[in-house]
């Protein structure tokens, strides 16, 4: 039923292009900015930064920011800064969620999560070491010349993974961790993955369109849009998520699917069924085309990325 | 052969009553800065944050942020609210110090601490919460109209607590405790030290002069005085610290005295001798005074500051 959101060859190839080229621009931001060794005591604290840092990941959450911004005619190089200091808090946030006092996770995209490659204390250090470093790097001119586009970035981002954010999502997917309560419905779903990433990727559509617009002058129908947009995006990846872990295979997910119905965890798929959670995903992803259907090819990388998240196979 | 630097009875009786009213302002506005619960699933980690927060502190860094601005005749209320952002970082920091991976502590100022209080997970995401509450609060215009003084004191909290800071200096600390390494010198601990407190001591100092400067005119003479203030006091501090391990008694200082000894750290009293460490220490609490000594009735907290940091009794 997702068919008709599949990527063509022509679209798939230009999108893989697009995400390769963004990584690779984001890849030699972080190198830059992220500390180099010292050759002296602490150095592991550095090295377990960068080993999180450069694990492999998709650079999606940058490549938001990037496509957001283009719907504002936005062209400059900040837009990968500002990508870098979201994977930054992204990375350190992936960290702390494999630690044994929370997922307890010794594997993250088939290598040995910061804790089992280091320890624990290490792993924490290196993803504080990760979170600052995101917002001292926010605070530079090359980010944007306008400092209060910088300050207005640095309040998305810390808002969005804050104490009524992605840490409070957390703590609330912790406490149905231990609790295992059984009356939860789809909108409690809805609001843990909302607090817990859908707040970081809307935050990132946000920012592209700050980037875009002139602080003196913003563009407000265009941030709304964009809002909507990414809370749509959200939902649809989270949902779709759940659909995956039933119908993904362990060989190209790269992790055992069925985890959730064996864990007896509530899921979109339990409570709508396949079918329904299926239909759920497709809905919010049109949703999201629809904010930005006036758009021309501007706006392709994000109808892509749109698609993307619910046509995936991992 | 501190007696010199010793609070008269009218100083001892100015100096409580200033620290009591700046810590009942700055606790003003961590409560109303710190998320209100929610009366949800989640509020457990809003709690824990307040529960870190106010645990009776003497918010010596509030009242360095607030005496520095005075330097610069600035008497805006901006100061409580930068020196609330730095006891959020200082707080976080005491958090994740006490965690069972790192020096693994039950009780802080007589209390279980945060993950003793409530669990492991919920310690962790309460310390991420106040930390990045620290930088949304910071990019508020509360703090100051100046939006690049508000960029500037981000970035001086960002960089003194970050992966070349605060995390450098907790993961060297940490690595002597695994290593015990037995060649450690004066500088190789002063350097520790300066990392790990010593660099947030400073910025609480840069960010008064910084408040207190518009931005297009800053005052880089009087900013410079306040560096080598707050490297001074810094190291006043911790080498007294160590020096009270070894003179204080258990009832005053809440915790069993010659712990560092018993434990075969190096500290300065092990490599300086108790009088070598207590000239130190006076040294540079002098140093500290004379960085200010032109100045007026202006400069008198920041040095019965200083006084303070040698002549305590805990």
């Amino acid at each position: 039923m997702n068919r008709h959101l599949m990527l063509n060859e022509t679209e798939q190839s230009f999108f893989q292009n697009e995400l390769k080229a963004i990584s690779g621009k984001v890849e030699q931001c972080l190198d830059s900015w992220l500390p180099t060794l010292q050759s002296q005591h602490g150095d592991r604290v550095l090295e377990c930064m960068r080993y999180s840092t450069f694990a492999g990941g998709k650079r999606l959450r940058p490549a938001l920011v990037l496509a957001a911004s283009r719907l504002g005619r936005y062209e400059g190089e900040g837009a990968y800064w500002v990508g870098s200091a979201m994977e930054m808090i992204h990375t350190y946030s992936l960290m702390q969620d494999d630690l044994p006092s929370l997922d307890n996770d010794d594997l993250r995209r088939g290598r040995p999560t910061a804790h089992k490659q280091y320890d624990e204390a290490t792993a924490i250090l290196a993803s504080d070491g990760l979170q600052t470093g995101a917002y001292e790097l926010l605070t530079c001119e090359r980010v944007h010349k306008d400092p209060l586009v910088r300050l207005e970035i640095i309040r998305l981002f810390a808002r969005s993974s804050g104490a009524i954010g992605m840490v409070l999502g957390q703590m609330v997917d912790m406490q149905w961790e231990w609790d295992k309560p059984t009356n939860l419905r789809v909108d409690d779903l809805a609001r843990m993955n909302y607090l817990k990433t859908g707040m970081n990727i809307t935050a990132c559509c946000e920012a592209g369109v700050v980037l875009a617009a002139a602080a003196h002058e913003p563009n407000h129908d265009l941030r709304l849009r964009m809002v909507r947009f990414g809370d749509a995006i959200g939902r649809a990846f989270q949902v779709y998520d759940d659909v995956l872990d039933v119908v993904g295979t362990a060989e190209v997910l790269g992790k055992t699917p069925g985890k959730d119905a064996k864990a007896g965890k509530t899921t979109f798929v339990s409570l709508l069924g396949l079918e329904g959670a299926q239909k759920r995903a497709v809905e919010e992803c049109e949703r999201a085309l629809a904010e930005i259907q006036d758009f021309g090819p501007e706006a392709e990388l994000l109808r892509l990325i749109a698609r993307y998240c619910v046509t995936r196979d991992k």
